[in-house]
């Protein structure tokens, strides 16, 4: 009776394995993909239908109950997500504008009086708000530190970096985003807002966060990493879409540059989410307009619109067009290698020397912000105002207290402005604002472009790695379009024509230098265009893209997967690297031993195993009645942790249990194997037995994945590394070459239609319609005669 | 010294099966994808390199070289698909915009003096363009009929149905859109670019068409499917960003709606292409500003600049907007459903009796369609002109001969307009122009609307399927602009304001129609922003467009699939069916016999199986010393072929040959076994063997594919379809579970360096990294040690 067992086993497996929320992505294929099946107007739950049917039928009922429910909290999700990305993104938002208006209004009020008493107010100001979010993040949410995309990138791409997407990492990020970008620091909201968006959507996920009792039964339906995955895509998606006021620049971020694996439907999903955002945003807008938010409320949703600038390009403008791409690429590469020294510096040095250390810093690098952007422009000649033509809306100077251009400070007289203070004693908002303006040549000198150029670049090298939440966009559209005015400046003399105007050389230059350090290329395209509230330019933007990214791939990667490296998150790549072609799968596996089960095992022998190796995934084996040998399945480290831990399944006879034939039942419950985000999870230390309990035993065969995917030990290492990464594995077995073929697979086996389009079969008249309905009946016949397993069970009837 | 042999075989296999052209999609697997392995930077021809010495060296030298040509001609192909797409547009854009405009400049001259006689010039005219149009289709290019979207789709899905890439297609395609289009069928000439794009891209990837001599010897680099592929998505995103002026666009539609493979380096070099296109178009325009594309050269490029419209929305206009989204997700559905009957009647019953049917049943759709656009607007009463603006510019009526709303047509009084005719007796383009119009509040009555709309609807479902080339967007954006406006109309009633604009309505009505017929989500929505060059209505055509989608998923699938499927063209979907849970590999290859060859076999033996079956793909098996099979490879049928066609590798011997062991060397060339695009390729009828051919053997070692992917018996056919679908395979060979692990391959196996990084590597300081670092020193010891296959061999001499 043992190959009855081996088959009672086997068929156990799938039924439970298909109800376990795994915690392992190759889990994820087995019950997550062959979830999403019923045509593209609903999604089923993970319940694998088999062919017992006193489960079957139970299982039907209890499926299209939970498939309603499941598809519709999904949508619900998606629109929560929005909604509270859409809430942080204003709330952000808000306070930064009114801590840095409330800054620069005092400021400007002071040094009417004493420029020394200012620059003291300034200095602390600022210095206030930096401390407070290094605070925050050193003393509570370590992980909220950074841009979190290259953790987000990773966390999509497989890898989990501890904490990344904890309730105290949101509020970490929100409230040190504040600071930190209120404080004046070169760096940027943007980024923080992307893993805002991913921490709001994973808390969703699980349902709300268990260590501040804010989680709620009814909302844990996700527990596939497959599903969190896809919320976490919605919310770097309504991340950008809020920061930027940019919902398809979202969609098209979180597809290009954070998705490791994209499916259209949940383009569908994240489309929506975008859009949520832009609703949300705008209603906050047409709210604070009325001036509700205070003063400077309305003035940081980024849009720096320049639709009033130049309509049209020549053709001797793609001359200076392409020379700020090869200037972006080269700076944008040269940031990327600095940072990545900085940073490894800090890691390895400084950082390691505790958070008093990285306070210290943080208050350092804002001290030094402040004195530059106070002092250098104290230190510059003011320019008279140019002559005012009639109908231009911009004044000069612009009154105090006001957003614009022609910032007058520290000037003798009454109608000049200080250039650059204009773009240095300011928001970086506006500041950008004004670089991007339209109408006001020659309103900055080359001198002040330079110098600004030079101290906001070092600044931005400084600030990036520091202990707060930092985004590198507004840094990197700072300093982008810094040298893109200047281009702009000399074209504009140049070419002494009319119709050019600097703020598009400023915009190009912004590309190109965002191009050329995070190398993206549609979805930059599309988040610029979507700023600037302009598509007349694109075609421009996209050249200059094509060629500042063709420039910087020369010299080193894009800054968030250097990042990621250096933080140890190792991304899979989408293409096997070049070595991979002359290995095999088994060269791959080298001389490491492989550590396998018996289906029936010692609770003993499973805790030596656990302690003794690090692997996460075990082959499991069994022996057919003639003593053959056959790989049952895999086992996960987490699972079985589980097990032991639970001890219900613990069983006293070495023999299989069985449930249908008068054995116990399945005593578990089996949201028990779900891991929680963003934890390590039980650890074999953590377990204690007691000597009884480790002579007992523990059948596996319930809880194994019945079907992982196999390779042959010779297939080359770049099919197998194809193979991984586009179905997004955690296992591969490697296996001899197989000795007979039992069938083989092709397009038309696969192509079975749904009962619920027969009508539309119907109509079908070609050949391959008609194959396709013989195969569909040949299948179902197949179906009826042999129950599943059957083919293995018949080999092991004419073995034995 | 069998096992000698068998190792001989498999090694020479590996070494020629890189060098195959393979004409097969699971070719693509071994070779095309194992081929893009070395670093973002450049893409490397397929010369997977071996472990053999004196093969090794030379293929490095060869390699190098031909990596740099290679990238630059893909690069290169980019840049001249983007030019010959956007010259294609050009050119039917001027024609047709020309044509449309003597006519209707003859027509409106000569309804002066007599409406009988412009009616029956009108009629002519029509007949004639439209008749030169399905001439053409009929007598030269039958594959030229229809949008050609379902037939790319399934091109890059894996089907490829005869004839759609061919050069005469092409030819067809262009002059049949610019009759059909210009003769005033209710059809649009976007999607026939997109297939114009596809054919450009694809004759260039074959080196021209050899059938018409023009084809280049040093072009004809893309021999695997996976470059033409390629290609032909470049082209697709180059026929949108034509055909709309809409790069974004483009490229988003073919990552969403076309492709079924999508790599994000692919995404790169579609994105220049649709730049490139940009570039043309716009040069064109300029050029054609100046006049010299005649009077009416310029109004074809599709810009509804609304730009001047409403700015703002309130949140009463959203409940008519989500109304406006139900009737475009109802009136797409029926779309699809009518236009699926008819088209299967016609293909079933009308079609099948010849092309002169054809020809008669188009001249009679042109008939009644000159008929009803000019007969309607007669019926119909002229308004008076409204009172005129002094800031406006849209002059009522409009002056003859020019573009313009208000256009005077059998009115009685000077002051008066038809507004029927605005629509009806008008260029598709103008007439949408028109319906998105600005500042024209009460222009159209709702009668007309509703006669038009009901009209339109009607012609634009008797005319889709015809024998002309076709596209559905331009209709689709009439209608759907027809009932916004006419809902647009009811809301400015109803709520009174003065900000609501029913060119606006208009929009959000197109957006919903084409959203409930083809269901394109992102794309859609950027095509829709870029064609009107406005992004303040971004949130409100996403909002229109989640509920036509939705709406109309709920009756059947989009207008795309619909046809494809009743083309008999089989796509994979990239979900799984709901019945494949229940299945296993097993049950899916049914009761089918598999068909295998033995490594050495007769050419009697070949031919008659190839003869009595219909299988594509044929395991090999080998024996080892005691007698053990093993699987050592796919045949494939077209290279059989080949094989036998050439007969330059037949033996006398049934002995394995071995290249190096003093054997026959490889005679082929290897360029012979690609299929060219677009033809049946060789079939076994075609060859004819000598019965002295019949007795000899060929050894098919060299030329199998060595490691096909292979799945366990039992494993649920929704994992398996997830495998074939996500890595674009051909066959999956379906054999028993295995009998014991070798190895187990995690994503840390899979972390190799290059060796170029090795700076970046030195910097690692996580465990990770250093567990990577022994991992591939290891590896390495390993690969010194065992040459290739070892442990194949390895288990060989164990066992014998």
């Amino acid at each position: 009776m043992l190959s009855n067992h081996l088959q009672n086993g086997i068929e156990t497996a799938r039924l439970v394995w298909s109800r376990l929320p795994n915690s392992d992505d190759e889990a994820l294929d087995e019950v997550g993909l062959s979830k999403k099946s019923d045509g593209s107007r609903s999604e089923s739950l993970d319940y694998e239908v088999i062919e017992n049917n006193a489960y079957r039928e139970e299982q039907a009922q209890r499926g299209k109950l939970m498939v309603g429910y499941y598809v519709g909290v999904k949508w619900f999700f998606a629109l929560l997500i929005g909604i509270g990305t859409g809430l942080a993104a204003v709330f952000i938002n808000i306070s930064v504008e009114n801590f840095a208006g409330w800054k620069f209004q005092l400021t400007f009020s002071i040094i009417q009086k004493s420029y020394v008493a200012g620059f003291l107010v300034y200095i602390l100001f600022n210095l206030l708000l930096v401390f407070s979010s290094v605070y925050i993040v050193t003393q509570f949410a370590p992980a909220a530190a950074g841009s979190g995309i290259p953790e987000i990138k990773g966390y999509l791409n497989g890898v989990d970096t501890h904490g990344i997407l904890l309730f105290r990492t949101l509020i970490g990020k929100i409230f040190g985003s504040i600071g930190s970008v209120g404080g004046g620091l070169a760096l940027g909201k943007e980024g923080p807002l992307v893993h805002t968006g991913a921490c709001i959507a994973s808390l969703l996920g699980q349902g709300g966060s268990t260590k501040y009792h804010l989680s709620s039964r009814w909302l844990q339906v996700f527990k596939t990493d497959r599903d969190r995955r896809d919320l976490v895509t919605c919310g770097c998606a309504a991340g950008v879409a809020a920061a930027f006021r940019a919902p398809v620049g979202g969609v098209l971020f979180a597809l290009e540059e954070v998705t490791s694996w994209w499916r259209s439907q949940l383009m569908w999903r994240v489309f929506f989410t975008s859009a949520v955002v832009a609703v949300v945003v705008r209603t906050a807008m047409g709210w604070c307009k009325s001036g509700k938010c205070g003063h400077f409320g309305s003035g940081g949703f980024i849009i720096w619109d320049i639709s009033d600038g130049q309509e049209d390009y020549s053709f001797e403008e793609l001359l200076p067009m392409a020379i700020i791409g090869v200037i972006g690429g080269l700076l944008g590469a040269l940031f990327n290698q600095l940072t990545l020294y900085i940073t490894y510096w800090r890691r390895n040095y400084l950082h390691k020397k505790g958070s008093r250390v990285k306070m210290i810093e943080v208050c350092l690098v804002s001290l030094i912000t402040s004195v530059i952007s106070f002092g250098l422009p104290l230190l510059r000649k003011c320019s008279p105002c140019p002559e005012v033509e009639l109908n231009s809306s911009i004044e000069c100077p612009r009154p105090p207290g006001m957003y614009g251009n022609y910032v007058n400070f520290y000037c003798g007289k009454d109608k000049e402005y200080n250039d650059l203070a204009t773009i240095f004693f300011n928001t970086q908002d506006d500041a950008i604002r004004n670089l991007f303006s339209a109408k006001t040549i020659h309103e900055y000198s080359a001198q002040s472009l330079l110098t600004f150029l030079v101290m906001f670049y070092s600044l931005a090298v400084v600030t990036f790695g520091t202990a707060v939440p930092a985004g590198q966009f507004v840094p990197g559209i700072m300093i982008g379009s810094t040298y893109g005015r200047l281009v702009g400046m000399f074209v504009v003399n140049f070419y002494k024509k009319l119709n050019i105007e600097e703020g598009t050389y400023a915009l190009l230059g912004a590309a190109s230098f965002l191009g050329g350090s995070m190398r993206m290329t549609v979805s930059l395209c599309v988040i610029m265009v979507e700023i600037t509230n302009n598509l007349k330019l694109l075609p421009l933007i996209m050249l200059v893209l094509l060629i500042s990214k063709a420039v910087g791939d020369a010299f080193n990667e894009g800054l968030y997967e250097e990042q990621a490296r250096l933080r140890g998150i190792p991304l899979l790549e989408s293409r096997p690297k070049y070595q991979m072609r002359k290995m095999t799968a088994k060269e791959a596996c080298g001389n490491k031993k492989v550590v396998y089960f018996p289906r029936v095992v010692k609770v003993a022998d499973v805790v030596s195993i656990l302690q003794s190796n690090e692997h996460n995934g075990f082959p499991v084996i069994d022996h057919t009645r003639n003593g053959e040998s056959l790989v049952i399945g895999l086992m996960l480290r987490s699972h079985l942790l589980v097990l032991l831990q639970s001890k219900v399944d613990f069983q006293h006879s070495p023999l299989p249990s069985d449930p249908r034939g008068g054995g116990k039942p399945i005593r578990h419950n089996f949201t028990e194997f779900a891991k929680p985000v963003s934890s390590k999870g039980i650890s074999i230390d953590d377990i204690h037995l007691s000597s009884d309990d480790l002579e007992m035993y523990i059948d596996l065969a319930p809880f194994l994945n019945p079907s992982p995917y196999v390779v042959p030990e010779d297939m080359s290492l770049s099919k197998v590394y194809n193979l991984f990464r586009q179905l997004g594995l955690r296992h591969i077995l490697v296996v001899p070459r197989a000795s007979r073929v039992i069938g083989l697979i092709t397009r038309k086996d696969l192509l079975i239609e749904d009962n619920e389009n027969s009508e539309t079969v119907e109509l079908q008249s070609t050949s391959v319609r008609a194959q396709r309905q013989d195969r569909k009946a040949s299948v179902r016949e197949a179906d009826a005669e042999h129950p599943l397993l059957n083919g293995l069970l018949v080999k092991e009837y004419s073995s034995s």
